[in-house]
């Protein structure tokens, strides 16, 4: 196993009316003007808000709305954030939403406490974050963990390219899950959110060192079986609320301080990087991206490096429960499985369906690679990058 | 599933070689005069001792020495060290050990900014913990999952009756888990050390309530198989890094704020209170007392609460392999799978063997329900606790 580093400090408070716990949490980290960061208003339709900010009434906290962080967040509306922030004299950021909202209020808690552009703050900018604004989060639709995690991804304007932001002084304070909020979620976002979780637990599986990790494979391969069951669940009645609890607070350990892939070799997370370029080109919702990506992505892998055949086989066996004695044909077994999930959730079919030009195929290669490598278990080029993206089309 | 809070503030520094980031974090936590709080001096023999305080020594950090804490901790020892504490105006308490050193380090934590004697501090006392000094761990023995938990048990003087204390200030700041520092630890000891891991997932596990919390029993599950598949390697080669590397993660993923029993129902914890009072009486080995109790009451509780045998098939199925269809008799097969797991890393076979005398078992199960039912599945009073003993006696 290699050495690691785990820290994951953020307060949970999970299940149905903990919302109540806001106000004081907000008041316990110091917050005493707070901004409030949301998407495009379905929290107005479905009563979040009214509830988020009756709580904060309630108490006497008041609060400024940064209203309109779209999905894929661009880093316009960062900037948009930071700006507010500083124009109200906020000391504390609430973001209420998805992954893309709590992303966003990532940034722009970085950003508030930096004096040049927040893109100096992306890994691959020139800045370093040493501060941030305290943040937390008011989850309402699961799928990114980024309510237990320290990054956040942001579409540059250069080519809506995707950068990632991540510092543990971005972990948020709190984060308020109720599985109810979720209840609204449409039926598209509450599918591409699973696979979302679901792959965060495939890229954390599918590492080369996995050989030493029987901790993190086998509680992930159980975090897995929990998803593959309960997101079908949703699909048949939305207001599951057991369901709903299961998938998100699923969503949540996924990702939480990446404790599947500790004690691994490092990884560029091949599938979100190939995601990520379809997301950037067709502002694709981003569990779809992963859906669309993650069978071909794993076939190919498996091609390419035989020598892990033995863990194609165990993840076919242990979270399909594939009967399969021969590893080869397990291996196999499983990856259909992963597509027939996929289908079974309503994910698009291919990137042809899904509106993909087959002329930018080769165009997303060379972007998903740009940096180089980006490979888990073997070398991911742009020659072996356009062969999945071709593989997924059609 | 339940509401619940989760919370596990903890940094953990985890493999070969991470005590070079002790000084560093002890300054991070702003101790600058720490008190050495440690055992029987095994960590003098196998050198430690030398490693932990040649980085204090070369990072100027002053420190004195709390030795002899003993196992099942008695309250003395936490007494006499928040007499050293207070003596040297330490700042930091420094608990090099296993569960036993690390929870007697988080009473003294507790009790140094406490005016009144420590034992008011436990769960059962009249006073409150308010403050407590800073606290890290390095570790050297897996099993009881302190290092990443905000509790501990001590045994106060009345009886030897264990006491527990728990408070989210007790978290330790930090925990060093080298796997090469379990290297020297007796078979008995890892041995029993694995046991108590799985124990701890075994009570997480079988809990009312997890007929909603899949993700948490498959997350059990998954660990459960972790320890079932390297505590025999580490039996076979105790210089197994890897081995004891996955027993060393496995033991404080297992308890990390008991993160398996969140979203159920209360428990408690019927085997620990059932294995305590051996500890209390015969100074037993924490976790050999679990692997005396488990099975028997596992058998037990099938019997006393049918309706959760599609609980105990799925544990056997998913845990062990076991592919016999019919529940009930999955179940059972599970059950017999503990037994001879314990059996497998040399657990005494019975209470008999053990050195339990057949006349105190009425007393044990006396104390052991002295404050009522302890069941989880079912209740569990005095009558049930004796007919468990007596199972387990031969």
């Amino acid at each position: 196993m290699e050495n690691f580093n785990f820290y994951v400090p953020t307060t949970v408070h999970f299940g149905k009316g903990q919302i109540e716990n806001l106000a004081s949490s907000i008041k316990q980290f110091g917050g005493s003007k707070v901004m409030l960061a949301y998407g495009g208003g379905s929290i107005k339709k479905n009563g979040i808000y009214d509830t988020v900010t009756s709580e904060l009434k309630k108490a006497d906290i008041p609060f400024v709305d940064c209203d309109g962080i779209k999905p894929n967040p661009p880093v316009a509306d960062v900037r948009k954030g930071i700006q507010i922030y500083r124009d109200n004299s906020c000391d504390f950021i609430l973001a209420v939403g998805g992954g893309s909202t709590i992303d966003a209020a990532k940034a722009m808690a970085a950003g508030v406490c930096y004096d040049g552009d927040v893109m100096d703050l992306m890994a691959d900018g020139k800045g370093e974050i040493t501060a941030a604004a305290p943040l937390a989060s008011v989850l309402t639709m699961a799928g990114t963990g980024s309510e237990l995690d320290l990054g956040g991804v942001i579409t540059g304007e250069v080519n809506h390219k995707k950068h990632t932001i991540m510092h543990p002084l971005l972990y948020p304070k709190f984060s308020i899950l109720d599985p109810t909020f979720s209840f609204s979620v449409p039926e598209k976002h509450s599918m591409a959110g699973s696979f979302d979780a679901l792959d965060h637990l495939l890229e954390c599986y599918f590492i080369a060192g996995s050989e030493s990790t029987d901790v993190q494979n086998m509680m992930n391969e159980g975090l897995m079986r929990s998803i593959i069951k309960n997101a079908p669940k949703v699909l048949a009645n939305p207001e599951d609320y057991d369901a709903r609890a299961n998938i998100m607070w699923a969503s949540s350990m996924a990702l939480a301080s990446f404790q599947f892939a500790v004690g691994k070799k490092g990884s560029n997370w091949p599938m979100h990087a190939m995601g990520h370029e379809l997301s950037s080109l067709y502002d694709m919702t981003h569990g779809v991206t992963l859906a669309l990506i993650a069978p071909s992505y794993l076939a190919y892998t498996l091609e390419k490096a035989p020598e892990y055949t033995w863990l194609f086989a165990n993840f076919a066996r242990n979270v399909f429960g594939v009967v399969q004695g021969d590893d080869a044909l397990a291996a196999k077994e499983g990856i259909a499985k992963v597509k027939e999930f996929a289908d079974t959730i309503n994910m698009p079919k291919n990137l042809k369906e899904a509106g993909v030009e087959e002329g930018k195929l080769e165009y997303l290669a060379e972007k998903a690679t740009e940096w180089g490598n980006i490979g888990a278990l073997c070398p991911i080029e742009k020659e072996d990058a356009l062969e999945i993206y071709k593989r997924a089309f059609l």
